[in-house]
């Protein structure tokens, strides 16, 4: 079905929107909604609320009010046919008069599936799968990668020399990459539920684990700092434990071990931060979905290395990357990819 | 001075014809001269012959033969003004009966200046430094640095994972980037006047280190093979030793005692080509003024690192990279950078 002008800038609309509620939602996805009146003028338009709140129709759809019926609603994924925490936005859409329904991704959670029939049993005219790739590859990736796994998606990030050091021999590794990249990969911890650490890294660095503003005040929105230790060798008196956000102490050392007890808690992405120890067994556990790599133009040739036993013996065992991007930040070179576990089945996950 | 539109061209001309002869002249320059008749036709042209033989200005004047009377040349290097193996070029191009003498580059090298002045005394006319910096940071890059510096200029080349890693735990090396990488750095071979690799990549990878043409079969012109094996550890089956090149072996591990030897032979750019241990030794005497780094992206997460001990004890001793270029070559990525040896002084050399 050919879309309207207004309807295609609608879904545009509702992408961008979908963006700007990353890392807010979970365990609910960072979903986008614009509602057009019978005319297709932009009548209302919402993001999901975090979770507890009400989905992104259903704030676009208040938003209308009265001028949403006969209307036509533009959502970035499939409107959910089930009760949560909220009512089925399905039923919300009816309710409205909403006439036609346009989204980009198929809900996979099978709870909540199921609201494309539900609306057309009503005589509401659906739209599927426009801009779906767009959808699915931006802000709903990790949310639908998680749904479908079962786990967070895992972003591993890191910063190391050209020679692929994390630290200098004497474990000094602020700041091995430049402020650009740094600012950059602050920017990440903003879009994600969690920041996971091993207790290697919170005793060589004491990091905070926050989100910080420009005057390095940690914002008021935080995600949950995870350390995984042990050997409870982490002290209290270390800066993770401060008031600026909630923090776990996981004693399991299994990466999918602590990824369940996470998604359980309503993670859905999490910030691999490292260290190389940690990062090995993430990635011998087939655990990382994406990395990004921030290298400076240095070399130190003694230190970690970025990434620990990852149980490859033999080059032709070695991980291998799609690189999806890269480029130049500042002086150092940012580079982001997605592992291939090409033997993976899906009955192994 | 303003040049002609064919001077501007022979100028192109020239420094093309000097980037055909590198890796063939030393301890020559590889120099590109083009000489135009009274006209500013085109009536010869020439490269640096290899060593023993003839300049360039001197090929390029025989080219043209009588039309040279009253011509102009156009060199990428200032015509030398002593007589080496070969008579001086100055004579040879006043004898000619040039009228006018356009390069690129002074000659820095003390025994062979003067060339210009030599010119302007017979009546010639001399322009200098037209395309000074394109052809100084071209063919004649490492031969003017060789010379200033009375040793060879050191392009250290290395393949490795994106966690910096140049062979798996078991050793295994091949082949860690990408086909079109392999060949970028094969054409490296062809533009240099040794390869230098220690004993331990010898004896784990038994490297042939000769350059090969499309059937891989050894070209006729091979830069001499160069390994550092202090303690006498590579037996003489290794292929280094095959009848495909020269090869020397030197037995000391000092890198400025091994680069005096290779200059003293003639040697102005040389090839490291590893491995980690005999990288650190070179960055830790500062003696790599080039790097150029083949990322494959895939991880290993053990395995020796691409650098070795370098001397380096903390992060804000870590040595620091000019970066020239990062490009993507297949699904590698390939950085050519320059180390910043900030504390060093003429004296320290
Ligand atoms: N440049 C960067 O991006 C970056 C990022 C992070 C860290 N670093 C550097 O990395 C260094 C710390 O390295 P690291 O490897 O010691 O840090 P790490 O990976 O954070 O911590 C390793 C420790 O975590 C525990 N652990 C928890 N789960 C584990 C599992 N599944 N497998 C293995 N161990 C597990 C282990 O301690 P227990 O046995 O006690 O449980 C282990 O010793 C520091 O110098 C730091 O500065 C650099
Ligand atoms: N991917 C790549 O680009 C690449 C390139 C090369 C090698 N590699 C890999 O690197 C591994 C070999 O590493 P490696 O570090 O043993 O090789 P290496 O650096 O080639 O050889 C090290 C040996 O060279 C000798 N040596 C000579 N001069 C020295 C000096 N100034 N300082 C220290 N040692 C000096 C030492 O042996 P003595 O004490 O007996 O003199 C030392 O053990 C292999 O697995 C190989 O596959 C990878």
């Amino acid at each position: 079905m050919q879309l309207t002008e207004a309807e295609q800038a609608a879904m545009h609309r509702a992408l961008a929107l979908g963006e700007t509620a990353r890392g807010r939602t979970s365990p609910n996805p960072p979903v986008g909604a614009v509602v057009l009146d019978e005319d297709g003028t932009l009548a209302g338009e919402g993001v999901t609320a975090p979770a507890g709140g009400p989905h992104a129709e259903v704030v676009a759809l208040a938003a209308a009010g009265a001028a949403a019926r006969g209307g036509t609603a533009v959502v970035t994924l499939e409107p959910c046919a089930h009760t949560g925490r909220t009512g089925p936005c399905t039923e919300a859409l009816i309710a409205a008069g909403i006439a036609k329904v346009i989204y980009a991704v198929d809900d996979p959670n099978p709870l909540a599936a199921g609201g494309s029939d539900a609306l057309r049993e009503a005589g509401v005219t659906v739209v599927a799968g426009v801009n779906a790739i767009e959808a699915a590859s931006g802000a709903l990736r990790a949310w639908l990668h998680a749904v479908s796994s079962a786990r967070p998606f895992v972003t591993w990030k890191y910063a190391a020399t050209l020679d692929g050091r994390v630290a200098a021999v004497d474990l000094t590794a602020r700041w091995i990459s430049s402020a650009v990249s740094r600012a950059d990969a602050h920017a990440l911890r903003a879009v994600v539920d969690a920041i996971v650490v091993g207790s290697g890294t919170v005793l060589a660095d004491d990091p905070q684990l926050t989100v910080r503003d420009g005057d390095d005040k940690p914002v008021e929105h935080q995600p949950l700092r995870v350390v995984l230790d042990r050997r409870h060798r982490v002290p209290q008196s270390a800066q993770v434990f401060d008031n600026a956000a909630e923090t776990l102490v996981l004693d399991t050392a299994v990466p999918r071990f602590a990824l369940k007890a996470l998604f359980d808690r309503g993670v859905r992405h999490l910030l691999l931060e490292g260290g190389p120890t940690l990062a090995g067994a993430f990635i011998e556990a087939r655990c990382v979905d994406e990395v990004i790599a921030y290298l400076a133009p240095t070399l130190l040739g003694d230190g970690p290395s970025a990434l620990g036993h990852a149980g490859v013996g033999s080059l032709d065992e070695a991980v291998t990357l799609d690189v999806d991007s890269v480029s130049r930040l500042g002086e150092d070179i940012k580079v982001v990819a997605r592992p291939v576990w090409a033997e993976q089945t899906a009955g192994e996950r």
